[in-house]
Formats: C-alpha cells, structure tokens, sequence
C-alpha cells in the first residue's frame, strides 16, 4: 500500500540519511529517523519493513547501505530530466536552486514566450521559445515538466507538455490542474501554504495546534 | 473538527469564488466547487455546513454572499503582515510574487545577512540587516515569518524569529523544523515535491495513479 505520503517519508528519510552520513555517521536508528522527519519510530520501521529492509535490532541499520536501497526503490541512481515552462520569478529561482543536482534532478531547458528577457540563458540552462518545447521534450524523452506560469496560461502549458509527451508535472500557478487519464500532477500554491500558517495563527493556535501536529504526522 | 486540510479546502473554495466573481458570475453550487476544487460535492456541502453556512437547493449559493462568509472565516478582512529572512532565489520570487496583496497578505520587510546585495530594496519591500528583525517584528507586531535560507541556517533563523515573538513560520529550507509548543511550522520542500512527481513517473503509472488521487481529494 504504497501511498503519496509513504513515498514522501521516504524521500524525507533519504534527505536526512544524506545529512546525517556527510556529517561522518555510520550507522542510524530509527528513533533518529523519526526525529529527523516528524514521525513515529514504528511508523519508520514500517514503511522500511513494507519494502523488504530490516534493521539489526542492536546495531540499527547501515546509512550507506539503507541510502543505495532507498535510492533503489525511489529510482534516484539514473538522473532525471526535467523541463520548466515560465522563467518568470518561481522559475527563475527553480533554474538557480542548487538542491536539485545532488538529487539527480537535472533542469534540462526552461521554456518562455519571451526568451530574449534572459538572453537565452539562466546560468547554464538555455531559456527556450515556447514553440520548441514539443520537439526538445521528444528528441531528449523527458518525462517530467514544471508549470511556473500565471494561472491563465496554466491550462494551455499542461496541454502542450502532455502533447509532448510529458507524463509528471509539478504545478506551481495557483489553479489547480486535473490529471489526465496517465499523467501525474502536483499542485503546489505557494500562497495556499502562507494562507494556512495565517489562518491557524489568527484563530488561536491552542486549539488548532494538536491537530496541525496529527496532519503532519500522518 | 477544523483540520489542516478542511482549511485547505475552505482557502480553494475562495480563491475559486474569486475567479468565478471575476468572470460575472453570481451563483454557484457545490458541483462547481467540486470541480474546481478537487473534491466531492457532498465534501463541499459537509465543509460548508460545519460553519453553519446552508445553500437554496434550487439556487445554489449566492458567490458574494459566500466569499463574504468564507473571509470572515478565514480571518482575511484584515491585512496580514509578514516578514521573510533570506532574499536569496525563493525569497526574491516571494517578494515579486503579485498574488499576495490581492489574498489580504503583505510582506512588510525582507531580512538578509548582505542587504546590500539587493541595495536595500527588492521592488517596494525593504531588504534590511538580520539584526534589525527583532525590532522590526515587534514594533509592527508580526506574527508570521517566512525562512527563504540555506539548511544550514533555518535552525537558527526560527530561533532568532521565535525570540522577536513571530507565532507562525512557512519555512523553505530543505530541512524539516520542529514547532515549539506555541508555534505553528508548515514546511515546504520544493525538491520534495518535485521527486514525489518523479518517483510516480519511474515506478509506473497505472497502480499509483488512483492513489494519488485519492490522497487528492481525503
């Protein structure tokens, strides 16, 4: 039963396992994991035992080894392409972030209806015209494209990429987009996430908090 | 039974309504919601009814009527104002994003340890020194902050914005931070949500795809 949520504790569990060995450790127990990633340490054991990984009960697990098994369910030893539509403020920071490299995402092109703004570049992604996004996403077979264009575009990006052959896109312009039949969408609405922090701190929080913390653990 | 995600869904609604209000329209039923929300229509009526607010069977729901009970809600008839630390890429988007102002969200000030990198202003918001923060927040009594820094430095940004006496904090930083007791942390990992796309995409689609719609939409 493996679900969004589980996927992204794992995800979670890589990223602090990756911490944790270039700080010199060894070895990891669960209770660390848990603390590391807001969960309980039943639930991480869990999640790895569902996957076939078990712990040395005295020892804990082995961070180096428990990292190539994670990246081997989660498909991180081949690097992904992935292209950005919109080099406006959010993609702009997407194309500079340095985060994504070392996860094996690879930001392959951004794509714009004005690439002369960035001089045809952004660092050493090559900002591209719109109209050239069909062929590149084919001839390169990328599967995964980022929307970061205003909400009015929204719907026209998502039918060129799935046109393209696009079968991932991570959403950033605040609409929310339906799935097709085989592709995955994930909206993320950055002003959603500041509106909830808000809305829990202006209805007082002594109420809301216990219930916040659940959300977050489940 | 306020939750996270009922709030969540109540903070769709309205910036749906707000579409629709802005396309002319002055009615609508929970179908529409539905639809432009993500979730079941009985779902809208249910979140709908938890705050006492009833529909005509027959007319659906008058959209200014609506709106005017779901800000009163979620607290947005007054402006909100919040700090960010770290004017770096996600920071910058952050400060040049419109869609806050017309959400009733203002960012006050934006703090840096080089302020001078972006001449002390980014568009109309003040980027000042770190040091400034805790005076800054407690004389235009903030209460929400925003972490835009490097892993490394979110532990001890939340620490310097708990002191100045900021309740809520949307953190950026590729590392999850823990709430103390009298304050709320949504955590938002843009590499995160970019390899949970990913992973759905290499493992195959058809088994996850009803998965992760569910998640969607509970």
């Amino acid at each position: 039963m493996v679900n969004k949520k589980c996927i992204i504790r794992l995800l979670r569990y890589k990223n602090a396992l990756h911490r944790l060995n270039s700080l010199g450790f060894v070895k990891v127990f669960s209770d660390n994991l848990a603390d590391a990633v807001g969960v309980t340490a039943s639930q991480v054991r869990k999640d790895f035992s569902l996957f076939g990984i078990c712990g040395n009960k005295r020892g804990g697990y082995q961070i180096e080894a428990l990292l190539g098994k994670l990246n081997h369910i989660l498909g991180k030893n081949e690097q992904q392409k992935v292209v950005i539509v919109g080099g406006g403020n959010i993609g702009a920071a997407l194309m500079k972030y340095k985060g994504f490299e070392k996860e094996g995402v690879k930001i392959a092109a951004c794509f714009d209806i004005d690439p002369a703004k960035y001089n045809h570049k952004e660092g050493d992604i090559p900002v591209l015209p719109l109209e050239q996004l069909r062929d590149f996403v084919r001839q390169n077979h990328i599967k995964i494209g980022v929307i970061a264009v205003p909400d009015i575009a929204a719907q026209q990006v998502l039918d060129l990429m799935l046109a393209a052959g696009i079968k991932g896109v991570l959403n950033f312009a605040p609409i929310r987009l339906r799935a097709a039949s085989d592709c995955v969408i994930n909206n993320v609405n950055l002003v959603l996430e500041l509106e909830t922090v808000i809305y829990f701190i202006i209805n007082g929080l002594e109420k809301s908090i216990a219930e916040i913390h659940e959300e977050q653990k489940s």
